[in-house]
């Protein structure tokens, strides 16, 4: 780096739901909260001479005056007052910002950041009445196990194949096409996971979520035949009950996976209703004309998707103690929270649209029996509409963080199919990635944001070494996943690095004793990685601003009111840069927490190095 | 214009709602419905190997391929088939456009353009089962009167003066500001607007919108007394009726004004509800501790907020024949339609949003008396929530039409406050403005954009003259309002050249009899521009696709089948431009419709002339 190094800018005027800016609690309606909002100074960004909240009020706009609560050298902090009229109160800055000539000129605040013309609402910040998930689930880092690649206890020898199941040897390379796919059967059991907890506690994971753990006809165990009983392949409900017990004794939470949209076609429920026209689940279902006479999950007549138009199907699976939904959060189970499977489509049929009722009702009865429980909705897509925070606690975050960072550290020429889309994974410039996460993240309130489970992959999609082919690269995509508002999910094996280029390939299982496919260096990378977010309230929950976005290099803050962190991620050799005074602020010294990427201050001014691929994690004091 | 003259791109990738990509009627839930997409060819721009269609069904977005129907020199035409699963089913197009060393890539094109990332579903294209506005509607153009200024007849002479009104002579300049503003009364009547509908005819409209008729204690009369008969100082039911009578009799239709979601203090309802705790009345308003003890609009005591949890309330306004709502569409008025004042805020207050219940009576009651009949919502901001198409058939289209061609045509140096901003109106340039404009479109469905009220100004904002500082600059104005997608309103005075700062100020009386204060030749711009617009098909409902835009001019092209309009406008001298063959297609010759800037064709290549302000309409043939 010599002299020519370029320098980033300043910090643009900011604002985000973390306690910086937004005090922590949940409003009730008719309360007034404070929000602050930072503004650079002239010398740091043009000169703002004045700012105003607008909220919108019963579908009203309003302005008024923010006031100026502290300044100093960079930035000057104003304060305007939220006054939650309605459930979601929606708010943006007006900035006050005429031409150096005089001329009229504003410039708006929102999630997406300023603009200098009107924009739509969507973006715009929110306060809702509604609790956030519990924190725990963002306090910590949450490990996916599919239960029949992760650990095969003893007794799993003893057990009998059923009769839809393909034996496959552990060491197996799964399948990743073909008519197998589903039922490849490696015969991983519950006892197999309770024999590894320590494992999650060596990497340092605070949640087990499994993938379904009823009976099916398949290894995925998405086609349920009941919810009254846990999979005898698994160990049944002992096995279950036993398991998070002992999780709960090393501080782990558990949490479990439902499909609320459908069930398989040889469900219990679906075997009465298709027998006895009569029976009380004939209206659990969608009956049609023609082949194969009902609906199925994405015209798949294995999975007969759920009606609830009918009382008694919510009765039985989500509403009460004694639902589905009910029963295992209660003993001798004590499930921590629900992942539900196809939560986009779960309620939804033509004309019918009953999503938010099933999510209110779901979390209802869970918040009923553990008010502390966590419900996150599985939606690959634009999930803003299902997030206001009233049903789903949060949503597996694919749209804002998991594609995103994949299209980053992509190279140009994968061989990986790009989840969903006809094309294999493009590779995309740091400012588009960005864009792309703020578009999605701004259309969800903050308090989502920052529970949303964050993943770099999971048992529906190829793995993360697979997709950017190294780890170096995996390391950045881990130093990102860890240090992003929200709850990283490590899916279980990506830690040790594991590959595979679709979903189905991606169900590796877990190289326990097999050296040769265990990654002990990424492992290494995980465990720090881990550690670092544990110990930093500011990676936990601080405000994120974006100090320099590039093609090849993405440097942000993490910040609260007592801790600075600084992040830097690189994809590629780049061409390094000075950071601006106004992003350093008053700090003197930066504590290294994770990666080797060199940032120096031999005068003054402080420099991140242009390696790449590299990662730096700093506490700046 | 010399041999340096830039020449415009290739126009992108496009579709739209019009017919030209998708076939006209409303379809039904079940139907599929093929949409048509237009692809530049490889030398007009990145190659697209493949185009796919991406619907969202029950949440779940599903691709499926797009067909290559048709291709000429400059581009492919591709054909798909949208499933409309939902009563609002959207959709976008995926166009694989991989790198030309073969990396992978690809583009969305959503209604904002396209994108080569992700992007939210906010800005996808929709289709919907709801019929759209009413034909007529859109086929002309509305002129909005203001009773109290438009004509005051003989009548007018002989009636009492109100208790509340402050005189003022029909010359005098209204009041901007003071406590006046809402009761200076000039004593324009329904009888003197009946006298002049010969003006609406000779300025080639075809709907008559008047703002209320009904009593109250102000010139606007926002503030209802009653809804049962129509203010006396107008002329009474017998003048609504006649007026109504005889602009049906020129081949005008009347829309009407109502304020649903409150009424004025002096209301009969509120009385009684005030004087009887156990009137009938008492459950339409929202009642509150300290004062003025009840909910009014904006906390104006004036004005208490209706409460639409009364049944009793809904069945009097806006539920059957017999409601306020109903009655007036019935003899002997026959009203064509209601613009519902406030409709944003209408039904909403705290934890309640009953808007689109509202909305959806107000429509059945009238669709019942007449299906052709015509509902359109007051709403400055953001309305993309509440125009789904099964409520308000359209909106006041202030964001995505009047505020940012006010921005456009503003001086930098602009006295006049812009709307509902503590600021005075901001000078934006085009390509801002534009991206504005799709902003704000590509959040409603093109049914509702095709029948949007686009407007330069109304009761509630400054006069446009006054706003652009220039005839000329009308003129620009004027243009796009009269080739835009949309419902173009007129407000009365605006084709005279009437000015005002605000809105109060801006409810100038018409000048019938004063020379000095009307502008013959804006008169006959509008009256030239609403001809051309009435007799072309593409002006009416033709697809929108832009051709150049920057700083000082836009060009842009209206399309049916059968019919091509080119619309070239510049604020201000500009560097002229060479039209892309792909723009011009197989044109031949341009059929100057309006305006007088050049459009040659000296050796084959069309040029526009650097001129500015100046317009153009042509069909090219």
């Amino acid at each position: 780096m010599d002299a020519g190094t370029p320098t980033t800018g300043a910090p643009g005027p900011h604002h985000d739901g973390s306690a910086l800016y937004v005090p922590e609690g949940t409003p009730a309606l008719g309360d007034t909260v404070p929000v602050r909002v930072r503004v650079p100074r002239g010398r740091s960004g043009p000169a703002v001479r004045d700012v105003w909240l607008r909220t919108v009020r019963d579908g009203e706009p309003r302005l008024s005056p923010a006031r100026l609560d502290r300044s100093d050298e960079h930035e000057d902090w104003y304060v305007a007052e939220v006054l939650v009229h309605n459930p979601e109160t929606s708010y943006r800055f007006f900035l006050d910002t005429p031409g150096a000539d005089g001329s009229s000129g504003y410039r708006w605040l929102n999630g997406r950041g300023t603009w200098d013309r009107d924009v739509p609402d969507a973006a715009d910040f929110r306060l809702t009445v509604h609790d956030p998930a519990p924190a725990w689930m963002s306090d910590g880092v949450v490990y996916q196990v599919f239960p029949d690649r992760f650990a095969r206890s003893a007794a799993a020898d003893g057990r009998a194949l059923p009769d839809w199941a393909v034996p496959a040897a552990w060491g197996d390379e799964p399948h990743g096409s073909g008519p197998d796919v589903g039922t490849q059967y490696y015969g991983g059991d519950l006892t197999g996971i309770e024999e590894h907890l320590d494992h999650l506690v060596a990497l340092g994971v605070s949640t087990l979520y499994t993938t379904p753990v009823f009976p099916g006809r398949s290894n995925h165990r998405y086609d349920a035949s009941t919810f009254d009983r846990v999979d005898p392949l698994l160990g049944g409900d002992a096995a279950y009950a036993s398991l998070i017990r002992a999780a709960h004794a090393r501080g782990l939470r558990v949490m479990g996976d439902l499909t609320t949209n459908h069930t398989g076609a040889g469900h219990e429920w679906f075997t009465r209703a298709v027998g006895r026209p009569d029976a009380p689940e004939r209206d659990f279902y969608y009956w049609t004309e023609g082949q194969p006479g009902y609906v199925g999950w994405l015209e798949h007549a294995s999975l007969p998707k759920l009606s609830y138009g009918s009382a008694e199907l919510a009765a039985r699976m989500i509403d009460g103690p004694d639902s589905v939904v009910g029963r295992y959060l209660r003993a001798p189970y004590g499930l921590d929270g629900w992942r539900i499977d196809v939560a986009n489509m779960t309620g939804r049929h033509g004309a019918e649209d009953r999503t938010l009722e099933v999510a209110r009702t779901l979390r209802a009865t869970m918040a009923a029996i553990d008010p502390d429980a966590a419900l996150v909705a599985e939606h690959f897509h634009d999930a803003s509409g299902d997030l206001a925070g009233d049903g789903w606690h949060a949503n597996m975050n694919y749209s804002a963080f998991t594609r995103p960072v994949w299209t980053w550290l992509s190279p140009a020429d994968s061989p990986v199919p790009y989840l969903g889309l006809p094309v294999r994974t493009p590779r995309r410039g740091g400012r588009s990635v960005v864009e792309t996460m703020r578009d999605f993240d701004a259309v969800v309130p903050w308090r989502v944001t920052a529970s949303q489970w964050n993943m770099l992959g999971s048992h529906d999609t190829p793995r993360l070494r697979s997709i950017v082919g190294s780890r170096e690269l995996v390391e950045v995509a881990a130093t990102l996943l860890l240090t992003y508002p929200g709850t990283p999910v490590v899916f279980a094996g990506d830690e040790v690095g594991l590959t595979g280029i679709n979903g189905e390939h991606a169900r590796a299982t877990m190289p326990w004793d097999e050296p040769d496919r265990r990654d002990a260096a990424t492992f290494e990378v995980y465990r720090s990685l881990i550690g670092v977010r544990r110990a930093s309230a500011a990676l936990l929950s601080g405000g994120l601003r974006w100090v320099h976005v590039d093609d090849d290099v993405l440097v942000y803050l993490r910040e609260t009111a007592d801790e600075r962190v600084l992040v830097a991620v690189a994809r590629a050799p780049w061409s390094g840069v000075r950071l601006h005074p106004a992003v350093v602020g008053a700090a003197r010294e930066a504590e290294r927490l994770h990666g080797d990427l060199d940032l120096d201050t031999p005068d003054g001014a402080w420099r991140l190095a242009a390696d790449g691929p590299a990662v730096g994690v700093w506490r700046l004091r």
